[in-house]
C-alpha cells in the first residue's frame, strides 16, 4: 500500500522522469496500471516485476496477475475461515469465484455462493459452493435470508460486487460475536458504506483488501507455486482463449453475464 | 452474546418464570440489567454471576464490573496495539481512561487523546495518553488532525464516546495497510455509521466490542488477579466515594463533566 507504487490509473508515466516509454508517430502512448501488458513490450518500474518459477506456464498463471489471485486471497489470507465454518461469497464472477475456491480449500463445510445471475450458481459448484441465493428473488433483504438459513449468520462473508448494497448485505449476514466481512469488490466513486453502529458493536468484524492482501513480489511466486504443486487449478477458470485480434471479442464476453466468468485468456 | 443472557433492560423478570423476585407492598420490582446492584439482597441468575478473588476488596473491583473492564478489553482484547506503536483514544471518560490505560500496559509509544473537554487532558496523562487533541478546537476534521500528526495514521484506535462522529472519525484516522479501530461507545438508537468503502479496500478493519471481549464468569476473575497483582491500578479511577443515600448528588457529578470520570464508588 506504499505511496511510491500505489496502482495509479490516472499516472500513465514512468516515476522517475514523469514521462512514458511508449510512443506512435511521435506522439506518447501512456502506461497503463503501470504494466501495460496488452503489448509484446513493456516497461515497468522494478516494484511491479515479481520473478516466478520458470517452469510456469505463462498462458496459464497470467490469470493470477487481479481477480483471482485477490479473490483467493480475500479468503485464505483476510477471512481465514476454520474448518467445517459457513461462508457466504457475494458474486459469482471470477473474483467471488477464486473467493469460493479459497472457502473450499480452507475446508467450509458450508459456501453459500449469491448472485443475481442464476446460470451462474451451476458452474459455482466446482468451485466449492454448496447452496445458492439469487439476492434478487426474495422480499427480504438478502442478509436476512441467510442469517434465517444459518440460524444467526455466517463466521465469514467475502464481498467481490463492488455493489454497495451486496457489501452491506455481506457485513449485516456474518454473526454476531466472531462474524468476519471482507470487501474486496471495488466500489463507485460517491458509494457510502451505511450500517448501524450496533452491527459493530455486537462483535462483528468489518475489514478490507486489496489484492487479497498478498504482496505481489514477495507473495505472487508462492501462488504459483501452489499451482505447479497442483494445490490450486487455474484451468477452470479460463472459459475462452482468444487471440490478439479478437481482443474486441473478449471484452464482448466479458460484459455479457452468460460467459460465467470474465477471465479471458489471451493469446498471441 | 447468547441469546439466553443477553443483557436486555427491558426484560426486568427472572428467565425461568417471567417473573420478578423483588416487591414493596405488593406491587411488583423490576430486576435491573440482571442484577440488580442497588440494594442490600439480589436475586440473579447464575450465569451473571462470576467467582472472584475473596479477599479482593470488593469496594475497588466493583468498579471493574462494566466500564472500565470495557475499556480495558476494547484495547488489550481487541485492538491489541503492539509495543511501540501509535493508539488513538476518542473520549477520555472512564471507558477512555481504561482504554488508554490498555494502550499504556501494552506499551504504546504514542497515545492521542480526544476530547472536546480540555480540563480531561491534564489528568489522562496518570492513564498514558501522551498528546491531546480537542476535536472542537479545528476547522479540519479531527481525523485528518490525527493523520498530519502521525503522518499517515495511527496503528489503532478505540472510540469511547457513542457519538457517532467519533466513531467515523476513530476509524478513519488509522493507518492504510494495517490499521484497526475499535468501537466501544453504545450509539443512538438511529445513529448510521457511514463512511466511503474505499476506506475498507484499503485494508483497515473496524470492529466493535461489547464488555471488551471480556466473558465475564471465566474473563473478570483474572482481571480481579491482575488488580491484586499491582498490574493494574483501580485507586486512580475512582473519584468519589459515596453512600447509598447520596445517591443523587451521585448522579450530579456523573452528569457534570468536571468530575472527570464518571465512576462513582458506592459505599454502603
Amino acid at each position: 500500500m506504499c505511496e511510491l507504487l500505489r496502482i495509479n490509473t490516472d499516472r500513465g508515466v514512468m516515476l522517475s522522469d514523469g514521462k512514458s516509454r511508449f510512443s506512435i508517430n511521435g506522439k506518447p502512448i501512456y502506461h497503463f496500471v503501470g504494466t501495460s501488458t496488452f503489448s509484446e513490450y513493456t516497461v515497468v518500474h522494478v516494484g511491479c516485476v515479481a520473478k516466478i518459477n520458470p517452469a510456469a506456464p505463462l498462458d496459464k498463471v497470467c490469470i493470477l496477475s487481479c481477480g483471482i489471485s485477490t479473490g483467493l486471497g480475500a479468503t485464505l489470507n483476510v477471512a481465514k475461515p476454520q474448518k467445517g465454518s459457513t461462508v457466504a461469497i457475494f458474486g459469482l464472477g471470477a473474483v467471488g469465484l477464486a473467493a469460493a475456491e479459497g472457502a473450499r480449500i480452507a475446508g467450509a463445510s458450508r459456501i453459500i455462493g449469491v448472485d443475481v445471475n442464476p446460470r451462474r450458481f451451476e458452474e459455482a459448484k466446482r468451485f466449492g459452493c454448496t447452496e445458492f441465493v439469487n439476492s434478487k428473488c426474495s422480499d427480504k433483504p438478502v442478509q436476512e435470508v441467510i442469517v434465517a438459513m444459518t440460524k444467526g449468520g455466517v463466521d465469514r462473508s467475502v464481498e467481490c460486487t463492488g455493489n454497495i448494497d451486496a457489501m452491506i448485505s455481506a457485513f449485516e449476514c456474518v454473526h454476531d460475536g466472531w462474524g468476519v466481512a471482507v470487501l474486496v469488490g471495488v466500489p463507485n466513486k460517491d458509494a457510502e458504506f451505511r450500517t448501524h453502529p450496533m452491527n459493530f458493536l455486537n462483535e462483528r468484524t468489518l475489514k478490507g483488501t486489496f489484492f487479497g492482501n498478498y504482496k505481489p513480489r514477495s507473495d505472487l511466486p508462492s501462488v504459483v507455486d501452489k499451482y505447479m504443486k497442483k494445490e490450486l487449478e487455474l484451468e477452470k477458470f479460463i472459459t475462452h482463449s482468444l487471440s490478439f485480434s479478437e481482443i474486441n471479442k473478449a471484452f464482448e464476453y466479458m460484459l455479457n453475464g452468460d460467459s460465467l466468468r470474465c477471465i479471458i485468456h489471451m493469446e498471441g
